[in-house]
């Protein structure tokens, strides 16, 4: 039997599960008893351990970050651009850890998994996490594998918030901090989008107060619209355009509110199939860790007093079309590093894709993404 | 009793009807065979009814542009601000007449009102309406009203795109047309805007296919979420900064999916008050009519062709914050005109406060239009 994956793949990988009896204290104020982390690895921890890197995912990501589940994936995990054999995530020389969040829908302990005190469905009863509660398991998580400081933790938007977090609250834990895409908090825009989305999913009669699992129905009505309004946001404005413009599906306009231009029916498409592959409950809850992110929060609003508390290196990148987490925003990190005397790159990289362009194969975005990881491997020995 | 109104304002006003019984053939295909406009006037024709205006409205607007309708209303029409005596389109020397579309749900002929062939109201059997059919209605009231041209047709938004349009389509019946705001077509990321705020309404269980005047209910989930989407690209990121931030409801968190930040409690009042007020088939048709208009279409999508029909004078105004229309798609029409060896005058307006600035006091933008109309009134003899 032929190899079927590309010889810069992972190839294969199966998801592992990790269990946690010591309780978590969440942020606000209520606690985890237990709780299960999925997550996938790849390349060999090293004997020194010095060569791990953890991977976040930002709002509708998984552990499932690179290679295939099986030979008949049609796609690899979601960040493959980056990470595998000679690749700046390289496997080859790191070992790349990639977990599922707490409050995740793919096998992390969360709304859609029973809670063990009720037997039922946690659903809406599952407690609100935030970014820092993320980084609290993800820690656990780095004990249970025997790491004590990870070489990076890397992220894009969502993910890049946490690795932003990591650095303030674990700094001896984490060598290097790479934040793509994201912000030190989100603006009011930011939360208001937000918003329509997670009442576009509340006031979906089928959501049910978040009980929609015990009626065999899920609120699909709600989250096509969060995920269709999201990927608006996604996308740039001249990413779009260059994509669908205003092409029309039929030869001429049908005057109706089917589908007209194509635009529509990308939308929609993206909308139907996100329903099948994601959680209603799970999308509420990340979108709060959002809204509620701002690490500047716990010190006087000041966020190069936050970052004070960091040591590690960072690399920093933002696409110039991206006007979800616009470049202005990654740069106030870097004033804020700037301030706090602490070591960081900078990189902004001329893209029309959007908030997207993080995950996509660009060469500029690439090719400083792999400089930094050679210096990092480097530095811890991988 | 003391006079209750400012003395800038024209007052009490009160609605007039005008019923058509002549067949207006639309863009579609389809046919009105008679219908009724709902609009105010405001000023005195003068003799040689050489100062007439007209106001057109955008997407949730309607004939009520200035004035009062009682002492106790709190708020005056949507365009106070431009419209009165010694105002930018001052009536002590105008006549002007706003009207409300065809289509639209505040007494003119439309979804909410009763099919004639039936007996019920139209709901989804009301035709699709574009902006060259608005147009051509409003050219009969200007007939019925005894106006061979006007001095200028003036609007902000779908407003601005009703004013080009009868500048292309009726040359000899316009003087000026003044385009606030506006673009001479829908991007795709317009549209998918659009598109999602119709699916809010369209997937509403009390859409009822649009026959929901019948079952007593309305789709106010699916209307208030268009309204709350629609509110956040009328404002720009700076100003829901300016005027939100991340201020919370709460002195702090409350760690669920009620209000936490003001900016929340802001859109849900938004998106409700909205439910009371509009009709959500008129908010489908108003979006599609957006998404359609595209006048070059007609002319082998080339803007300057189509704008070589108008022969009136321009004024073409654009915000710098304004990212729903941004100032580059002002420029566009701009652009054409020139092309086209029109006579055109652009102002971009420095303004914080997004594609809503059109309808706001601001000094620059208002002296800029006032001048302009000094010179329509002047030159039109009014």
């Amino acid at each position: 039997m032929p190899e079927p994956f590309p010889s810069d793949s992972v190839g294969l990988v199966t998801p592992a599960r990790q269990h946690f009896d010591q309780p978590l204290e969440l942020v606000s104020g209520r606690v985890l008893e237990s709780y299960d982390l999925v997550y996938e690895t790849y390349g060999e921890l090293n004997a020194a351990r010095s060569n791990g890197i953890l991977i976040c995912h930002a709002l509708s990501g998984d552990h499932h970050a690179a290679g295939y589940h099986s030979p008949e994936d049609r796609k690899p995990g979601w960040w493959d651009t980056a990470i595998g054999p000679g690749k700046p995530i390289d496997t080859n020389r790191f070992f790349v850890v990639s977990v599922n969040n707490l409050g995740g829908c793919k096998g992390s302990t969360g709304p859609n998994t029973p809670n063990p005190a009720t037997g039922q469905f946690y659903g809406p009863d599952f407690p609100i996490v935030t970014v820092k509660d993320w980084v609290n398991s993800q820690q656990r998580l780095a004990e249970a594998l025997g790491i004590d400081r990870w070489a990076a933790v890397i992220g894009g938007s969502l993910g890049g918030m946490q690795a932003l977090q990591w650095a303030i609250d674990h700094p001896d834990r984490i060598a290097h901090a790479v934040v793509i895409a994201a912000a030190s908090k989100l603006s009011a825009q930011n939360i208001a989008f937000n918003e329509v989305a997670r009442q576009a999913i509340l006031t979906d009669p089928e959501f049910h107060d978040g009980r929609y699992y015990e009626q065999g129905v899920v609120p699909r009505r709600g989250l096509m619209l969060a995920r269709m309004l999201g990927h608006i946001t996604y996308l740039s404005d001249e990413s779009m355009g260059a994509k669908f413009g205003r092409e029309l599906r039929e030869q001429k306009l049908q005057f109706g509110y089917g589908v007209e231009f194509q635009v529509e029916s990308y939308l929609r498409y993206q909308g139907e199939s996100f329903v099948e592959r994601f959680d209603a409950n799970t999308y509420l809850l990340m979108t709060r860790a959002l809204d509620y992110f701002d690490p500047a929060a716990d010190y006087g609003n000041d966020l190069p007093t936050a970052l004070r508390r960091a040591s590690c290196g960072f690399l920093v990148v933002s696409f110039t079309s991206d006007w979800r987490f616009a470049p202005e925003r990654s740069r106030e990190i870097v004033k804020g590093l700037l301030d706090a005397d602490r070591n960081v790159s900078y990189a902004e990289i001329e893209a029309t894709q959007g908030h997207d362009a993080f995950l996509m194969p660009l060469p500029k975005y690439l090719d400083v993404f792999h400089a930094y990881m050679r210096r990092v491997a480097d530095e811890v020995g991988a």
